[in-house]
């Protein structure tokens, strides 16, 4: 068994739940393809259920794909997305966002209030963006994407989803929620999964599932119908569409049953409070904010960076000169968080 | 266990092996992403043995993107793709192939010579559809893509891939194998994957595993490495880079080690054989051809297709009337094929 | 002055009343950019009169962008546009609808009946398209597109257009008409702009000003306002918003001041007419059909053809083997037909 | 007459030597489209004269469609493009480059340095912008694009043109020059056209005709051949293909016989620098640096905006707060720019 790492919670493997239900899935023999399948159907149900609403989901392979496709359909080439400037679709989609929308600009909110720091948009950048200009030269925003919990480890309070919400539809812009680790929000919330979407003004969400546990595969939920309407079409024009889906939804029953997917993420967070803890108290360890997800940001000093990585560890560097990501996964055990702390110890004591 | 059936071989599960090494690659505990652990760099150098050259992999996640992103990567929006009128590319894929594109367009070769009634192009309708205008009002031809086995269950011969080559390389063309059942038609022509392949002028196959027993994936395979040039951003790019990308590769090993793919290409060749052979003595059934690869395409009366349905029979009609496809997968049983032919039997009788 | 040739009606110039009022534009001296300027208010205010309705116009360079724009707008990318085998879309804009639109496919109607001989589309061909598949793996149609007139010089009656329209939206698609030698129809049909357009269930038409006598530029004529909505945006993204507009609005108002448009029409397909009656007695030579817009077409043998050539006369062959096109503009003169005819007939007694 | 203003340079009409060619090229009768005439040849010829190199170019009808078609000819959906914060390919095409290019991404450079205050891109911002990331979640920078004469009204010298040219064959970037004011530019320098392009390193130009004096029209000119393969399909797809060509590129003959282009740009600059004169003694309107090109940028008081606004002058406000930019046009005479410091005057004493 290989050493666990800090680099990125998708260095983990899929959970045992998903497991077991993707060798169910296997052991049915002949299913009808492309989603006419029982397990698809099951997910599908368990999915309104946990949302407590008739939503349409469709489940795609990847992140890119499901937070692309989302916003194509909420938007037109010559539309805008507005977005905090660590946005991953801002930073790590190799344009993709632009690609499946044929060429919707992304705006990116500004990057210097304290909020900003935390990674996250406020709705004073959403409103500075929109009535910025008005002329045809620029793309007319049509959408805004908030990451929950968001890339640098923070989680949107329910009241700064309503007041993002509330100044989207005060400019007549939809709310896109790219959910990448939408269950480690939701467990650091302790709140319903409906109070932080539909309920808080979100139109479509991205439920992330292979940070969360599965080997591969998100969803994307449409609280809002009129939205999805031939998002079937688009899936599969654009490859996303599995033909043995079972294989892509069997795994999300695992997840979704018996709460799986919220105990994953609250061990995840668990962990990563346990590491924030330990280095808060190694001096010359900056911790950045405490996290309220899976990932821990702190300044070490770059001797100590290359120190850690000389013992084996990976883990990236957000920016440049020593500002450092640890990702605690589903399955990071406090052993591994113990055995990192104490190189990290080593290393600032040496 | 649900009942077989002849609709699509993606009707089936995943083969034994391939679920194996799927729980190998998950057992391994944490793994870099995006393809950087070993069960992907092994899959790769297994597919480099077996096609004997040093050629690019990249695994993506199913055949439509597999097909559009090759593509995509042999032409410009401006450029024209020459397939044939039953192409999978053409019929099937919803505008996959223009959407990756952006825009190219797909040209299709005549339809009433017999090589056309088995689903095959020929190099004499390459030659009319590049030589019959060169003015930039025509998006000028760049690529030939070709089925192989076909979508009418024939399998072109070596001398049939070499001609068509021919006649794309006379006219600067880059030649495409859609090869989603490749194994089928190497099962039915006994040659090596190299003959069929580069040696006979192939610059790309999109090599199917999901048919041939994979749960989710195809592998883009180019012979031609300066084809591949920054190939892996273009993935990345339209949201086909699987982050866990273990649980696509992995899979393979299952099926190139001990020739597995070869062994469920022959089997459900064989069964299809099996039917073909069973039907050709049914009054009233009308095979159009024999088949090469794991299909066979009939003429019944639509009462009677109408019948075998009211049995729980699924098949694809694929032209109005009652021309029917029955699909053999890796997994369909002798036993499953007799079952229907008995019912074929007594609807033709009743 | 150059030889008046056969090959296309943009050989020709533009006509005087357009440049009068190019030339007015610009003395005026400095005028507000991107279409707020009087002349681009006034060339719309005479379009809205002209069809007697509150249309939104909108001016473009050239027709390809005017239909590839239009239908864009009109369907999403996994969409699909029914069409004739024949049409400019389909066969002589290099892919641009499919570009424009990122994806959407044409689906050609059938070519064998004596409609389509005439270059139309029927109401059967777009039924028989529509109701062939229904599934996400083929692209949903969503727009009828036909060419009036056609590119066979021939024209749709308003019965023809209403029994289009009835079917379009029998089927829930939009209807938009290639209107490139819109004025050509008009002129041969006698009726109003506004009969053969919306009031005959056409949602868009692209008025074509280029053939009938401008220097460069078309109008997407839009008489159902809430297709429109954003149109501004994409013609700007699209790069086919001038930025002096002025020079393509301002020749507008000099061709529908006095009918212009309508004149110049009558005169080219007078043109026609007379070209078609000298080539009735020209022994050998065989019209396919009487020319209702102002083009004629007919069978030459091809020593014919060539000799022709090699006289100096440019004109195009549509199908190889001595099909051949002549084209009449708005200001071919009677001499130059009759100069044609007498060359024709001495190379076929020769 | 209309007041002159001074809110942009395309508020101007065309020059007498434009209008004067494109009444020639009508006069001329029939003549082959889509550039196969005379005047298309002539004008090619006079830019390869004027640029001392056997250049390829292509005319297309404005600068967001130049600008687009050129970048995308040099990189593919999944590259990235690198210039300036205020480059007019970033703030004010809609998102035209994304669009053509189906998604490259613009990346831009910082915009603190002095430099970055001038409008200009530097090589230390390349270099960052390249070396930050090599991954493939991050789109590949491919080019450099780089504004002549920049959107704040300066001009980079030919060392800086140079220095920016070895830092992006440094890191094989191509480079392309927006030159919607290159007369301006080289008006300003003194140099000649080659100088300050391909002998600096420059691969692909779009000569900007509308601002210096045509009624519509652009020039894309490659001076490295290689890159201009099968543009001619590009630009006939993206709809920028005039099908009556001889209007587009006769009114060059105009700009470019005698120098005009060049007197034009003499003018317009001598214009802004008459204007920045006037306002230094005007107290209370601070100028921001010295014009180099054809617009004047200052810091007016807002009610001094308005004021001036009030009394009917039309300008743009560059940025909120009485940011103000003033375009001088090559027919702007000096009456005009005495009458707006007269106005400006009484403003600011009032």
């Amino acid at each position: 068994m290989a050493r666990q790492q800090f680099a990125s919670d998708n260095y983990a493997g899929a959970c045992p739940q998903a497991m077991h239900w993707l060798g169910e899935a296997n052991a049915s023999g002949h299913e009808p393809a492309y989603g006419d399948d029982r397990w698809t159907q099951r997910s599908t149900d368990m999915l309104r259920q946990l949302f407590d609403i008739e939503c349409d989901v469709y489940y795609v392979f990847n992140g890119t794909a499901a937070n692309s496709l989302a916003l194509a359909s909420l938007c037109q080439s010559y539309h805008s997305v507005i977005c905090s400037p660590v946005a991953h679709i801002e930073t790590d989609e190799c344009g993709g966002p632009e690609f499946f929308s044929n060429g919707s600009k992304l705006l990116v909110g500004e990057n210097q209030s304290p909020a900003a720091q935390l990674g996250k948009l406020t709705p004073e950048a959403i409103h500075t963006l929109v009535t910025k200009r008005s002329d045809i030269h620029y793309p007319r925003p049509q959408v805004v994407s908030i990451t929950q919990a968001t890339e640098m480890g923070t989680v949107y309070s329910l009241d700064e989803v309503r007041a993002i919400s509330w100044m989207a539809q005060k400019h007549n812009l939809r709310v896109h929620m790219d959910g990448a680790r939408f269950a480690n929000a939701v467990a650091h919330l302790g709140c319903s999964p409906a109070d932080i979407t539909w309920r808080a003004g979100v139109d479509v969400l991205c439920f992330g599932g292979t940070k969360n546990g599965l080997p591969v595969g998100e969803a994307v939920v449409f609280f809002d119908r009129k939205l999805s309407e031939d998002f079937a079409w688009r899936v599969k024009q654009a490859g996303q569409l599995a033909s043995k889906m079972r294989f892509i939804s069997a795994p999300w029953v695992g997840l979704l049953e018996n709460d799986v997917w919220l105990h994953n993420a609250r061990h995840a967070n668990a962990m990563a409070q346990k590491l924030y803890t330990g280095m808060l108290s190694i001096a010359g360890v900056t911790t950045l904010h405490p996290p309220q997800a899976n990932g821990v940001f702190a300044q070490l000093p770059p001797e100590a960076v290359a120190a850690l990585q000389a013992k084996g560890w990976k883990f990236y560097q957000f920016i440049a000169g020593g500002g450092c990501r640890f990702m605690c996964a589903w399955d990071t055990a406090p052993e591994s968080v113990e055995a990192l702390l104490a190189d990290m110890r080593a290393v600032m004591a040496g």
